[in-house]
């Protein structure tokens, strides 16, 4: 959950190591688009991408999956990708940052789903923006949150078309941090079902599940503050890319960042609550027990030690044969029985209207 | 509670999407007003409103009810007001917050309401402010906290009449702000009555009730805190449209704001010591029961023991017929009984003074 | 104890409400004292002050009691006091706050009154700074801690009749913030009562008196927290009205309300230590309990089904008259009984051997 | 431990109250020293101090001692000292400071000891520095930490005797702030200790011991944290009197105060750790205890209750003398006895099975 | 562990005291290198180094050991190090710092091992950087993270060759830093086992494991935290040393400190949530035992005082030959002892009944 690729330290800085783990082949493609006009198809390497961009047009280069180096090399290559960038692209798992290259933006973003309630994971989604370009690149070669944005494009009408790669930029973290919300919607769910649970059935099963919500909430918090920085960074970023129209939207886009923090803020709070909730009620079903145990022991206990008295054997006869009177004489009274009982009811009346005084029954 | 609507990840930015939960047909008002002239009514669509405002005067448009969004659409365009704002007006559970666009200013502020002691409910108001008119937005057409202010306009006198829109802005957002004092007063009472509970009869239902009012008080935080910040962001605004004689007002504001927040972090505490007087009230509870099972069992134990003792059957004779005098010849001894029930009384009350030295009973 | 007065919310800024709890005539005085001249005299109403201020004199006009609005006004009127001033002067249980208002600063403050060591009051003072006049108001018109001040001004010497209503403002502010002192070393003495009684001999009470204190210490902080931003403002304020000579003495005091503020931060702490000790000295109590408890019980549980064993009535002769000689013999042996003595001697003796070792006894 | 001796409030500012608890006569001896040149002497009065200090020479005045006002006094008319300052140089416990007056700057810190491993006292050094002159002032007249950086100063060599008044007050507030080192080693050794004692055998003394370290680290920590902010203030005034030669080794102070209060910070954090340690070891062995408890009833409880059913008296004839086979017969059995024990036996199995798989054995 | 070398208090600043602890003879060699030409060998003394470095050349002097003072102090002499920085380098276990004197930068690092997954042990490297040198000292003088560096300059390409001693720093640094992340991948690994372990099979060495795990992550984040703010300080540094080619290397850095204290954050988080797991673990399975005694004691007990009763030896005759029917006549019943049993079941199965609705079985 908190593993981040790192190279081998010492590695000397910019080494572009395979991923071990990415599998299945990359899948390039880009769109090119301007008010009037659209193209997009899937290339196989870096030589297919039109050689010029039109003026006023942009050029979005999309990688899928980080398998093959080479490809990577060659797009650093024909856009002059700063080597330290790429090697964050390939050490997937990063803290999401923003960061201005002499010629061009840097953007990493994590991108989360939700499997199940309990788990999370993130996608990392490295975004270059250029003069007329944009280039992003993701881990996996499957799912995206990126479909609307594609759609929006193709469609044409809004803004997308008319404006430059900035405002793709912002479309594309917009889907990214706007995919928060249903994650959040879920945990939001499955938050208030616990809380009925912990109070009505807690169970050994709780404190975990409460464990994982919490661990949930800290990694999404851990990919989510950050990103808010990136918002703020890119927003009040002095970069000529960044253009003055877009900084409306980046605005709009930082404040659906805070509302998100504050929700996971929120629902860490609950998850508090839920864990104290717990304890409590698990210290007061014991105290409950207790109560029960402590009632019907102290009741039986001295009832028990005085039918032990009077079954003791004690005789009227010495060895010798002389009387001993003093030897449990009650046992032959005539009415010793009925009077044992009595006795005895009165003990256990007493001490029920001692433990009822406490409220103890 | 913690319910935000969004809209889908990967819609355009500034889609107006209907609400679906919004009922009955939004109330569009009017009023004009200048320090000698006021004018109120009713209407039906925007195209009723008067087509130019007389120097001098404001104009107070009111909406509420956000089911019709095309009569949105229309006192968008009819007063330019901007796509991204007019959303956040759909996405009602907004946090409060304050933004200056091109000619109009636009502020988002929770109107709190409590039902119960327990529950909160927040009603979203969205304001915008221009030149001479200031257009207000409630999520419900039902109830709100504006009468006051209204009735303050008609009467005329003070300040109302003769200040700009931003005063009327400063107007409404004090009436929200103020409706706090009475919703945390009942708080404040609700608690100080639990107080009492926690230390006399602490029950199940506490940890519940105690988390209840936790969380009420993080729903009221995380309204009030931004609509501080919404208030010092007008009152250090540079925007021509908020006035110098209004400031001072809302310096007034913002103080309110800050005292309000005093009040929830005091009360956020007072709950905290709640259920930490809880659990101990429990624990020393259970310690108490504990005591007195100890106390009882302790005493009888031992005795229980010895009744047992001489309960037992062994034989003055083998089955050979031998005499076997080793075999309880207690039971034989002329005071054995009287001289059992004299030891049973010693440790007993032994047992009962180092009880009573330890403080156990 | 939180309780803050506030107007009907709607209300139009500036009201003057009557305060429903005042009680008894205010008392209005005022002193006129220059380096070498000092008058002062109790009147009945605002026409009665001194028209004019003799060039280099001060003017101290003292209002103590709430229960008369008009004077309130009257004095606003003379003075041109602004009406927000005036309305936050009447709602008492404000947050202590220094304000310039265009002729004159305003300050409110807290005076502390410890009634008891675990109850605080507060009573909230207002005071106006003028060019050549101060006007100070308190809220209740007995007890204040103002009388040394007075007595100074009389006896002369030193600087406060040399200097302007500025040094009287510090010097009324340096009465209150020090007579935190004294109800500070009243709440630590019984602070380290209260360390000693939760280590020996803790008891319900204790959760609710540490309670109490953490109550008392955060009721404190909410006074005293501000009150330094009120000197800390005063000291960095541009208002020609705080001569250069003045604020040497105002960095002092501001000494004295961090002190203050460090004190109360130490408290709180130790308020948390003993909630902490107390807890955890409860459950040490329960562990002993539950350790002689377990103790005894372990050692007798056995014994007592070992004698209950030889209490059993087996016959050595079956229904039909045939011997049955494997039931129980043990009860015809020789030395049975003073054998199954020694045997439960034994057992006994290992439990006590392995209770030992464990440190249960 | 957390007085601070305070002024009657209302008391005039800058008024010096004698110190009751000062005992013995202070003592005052100067020291004059240049490179070349150096001569000391213990003085009766502060006109015994030489008249003038030759040029590049520094005079180092040293009052150990408070019980005498008079003394104070001349000092401060001599060298001109601010009056307010005097005070605090009365009013021990101050929390450290600096400040800059007219013609000196004033320092105030405060001197640790150890006086055994729970206790720390704090003795208040306050240091006046102006052009070539440097007063210290001791609250006690005997034990200090600057002998070594008297020695120095006899010695020569090194930096001191070519340096400034400023270099002495670098030189005496480094003695002060790194004789903190060595009592926090003899705390880090303790809290060692603390932590073996705590797993191995916690008894109640523990968490008295524990608390106690806490409010050692709290006041060491309330001294140690202003004393950093005195040498960052030092380091960046813009006071002629601290040269620029001197800052270099002011900087290296600032390290060590910071590497104090991350040792602090860190002990704290181990007090924490060692009571939440504390907390479970003792919740565990309720836990053992309950278990042995648990184990040794539950499995004889139910033999006990075997026993006692063989020991009840139903007779084989009834009253009227009728046979009632019913009644018992298993008494009459050849083999009853072994039988019940054989039954009672595999009972006793059966529940140590069950209390293994539970892991309660 | 927390443990700091430090001077005696009052001693001299920059005294350099010999290391006690430190063993073996230093290992003292050089490494000059350019573009084109690399030169090393290991040396006896300071003055086998060369005289000159040749224009483009970087030299990187490395002294592996602390036990020769003479040296460091030659090696001082030889570069004009600063005392104060030369006594730091000698004061093992300082805090990482960046310090700029007039004719050097000056570093210090901890560079981390991990013993083991609870133990860590941080050896202080100190770097000197000058125009066109590089000293770097090493605590001990065996093991470190350099040898990729070196071997990275051996072989050449990359940047190494090309850049000065500012980039060489970084490459030590960057060295030092990675380290981290192999540490924190063990300590994650061990973490997320003591998970298991706490869920299911809670043990007293538990709570001592967790205790070390917070504490190694602490003493990881004081090494760590102010790493990060040397990086930064060099980053931000105005000094001509550090070319600003080197800066976007050291942004990359600084990126991988954040990333470092965000684990070592997240780990924290996880340890606290470790512990709470362990008493809510600890205190459910308690509760479970008393759960199990509870039953079995609330059923037996009415059982045992049954039988109890009719083991009692009441007689039906007096002691003077009376019949006494009311003694015990139920043992003459017929069915008695049926009867008897019958009630016993009826109990016993309603006591379950009891409990099992109450889910305590």
């Amino acid at each position: 959950m908190f593993k981040k690729r790192y190279s081998r330290p010492g590695t000397a800085p910019a080494t572009l190591n395979p991923l071990p783990s990415a599998a299945g082949t990359p899948v390039l493609r880009f769109m090119e688009y301007g008010p009037d006009h659209i193209s997009e198809s899937v290339i196989r390497s870096v030589s297919e991408l039109p050689a010029e961009v039109m003026k006023g047009n942009v050029l979005w280069i999309e990688l899928n999956g980080l398998a093959d180096v080479n490809l990577l090399k060659a797009l650093g290559e024909r856009f002059n990708l700063h080597p330290l960038a790429l090697e964050d692209v390939l050490n997937v798992g990063q803290r999401p940052k923003f960061e201005t290259y002499e010629n061009h933006l840097f953007i990493i973003a994590q991108m989360i789903y939700n499997e199940g309630t309990e788990t999370l994971c993130g996608e990392q989604v490295s975004i270059f923006v250029g003069e007329n370009v944009l280039i992003s690149i993701q881990e996996d070669h499957e799912t995206d949150v990126f479909e609307p944005v594609r759609q929006r494009i193709r469609v044409g009408g809004g803004y997308v078309r008319k404006m430059g790669p900035d405002y793709l930029a912002y479309a594309l973290l917009d889907a990214i941090v706007d995919h928060c919300f249903p994650v959040l919607e879920i945990i939001g769910e499955a938050l208030e079902e616990m809380e009925n649970e912990v109070l009505n059935k807690p169970n050994p099963r709780t404190v975990g599940t409460v464990h994982n919500f919490k661990r949930t909430l800290m990694q999404l918090r851990r990919f989510v503050w950050p990103e808010r920085d990136v918002v703020s960074a890119m927003l009040h970023s002095d970069s000529q890319v960044i253009r003055k129209e877009t900084r409306i939207f980046l605005r709009d886009l930082y404040d659906h960042t805070v509302q998100i923090m504050d929700l996971i803020e929120a629902y860490r709070e609950v998850t508090t609550g839920l864990f104290e909730m717990y304890l409590s009620s698990v210290s007061l079903r014991t105290n409950e027990i207790m109560r029960v145990l402590t009632v019907i022991s102290a009741i039986f206990i001295p009832l028990t030690f005085i039918v032990g008295l009077y079954g003791m054997n004690f005789q009227p006869t010495t060895t010798a044969g002389d009387a001993a009177p003093a030897n449990m004489p009650e046992l032959h009274w005539k009415y010793g029985y009925p009077l044992v009982l009595g006795v005895m009811a009165l003990i256990a009346a007493g001490q029920i209207y001692f433990f009822k005084r406490k409220k103890w029954m």
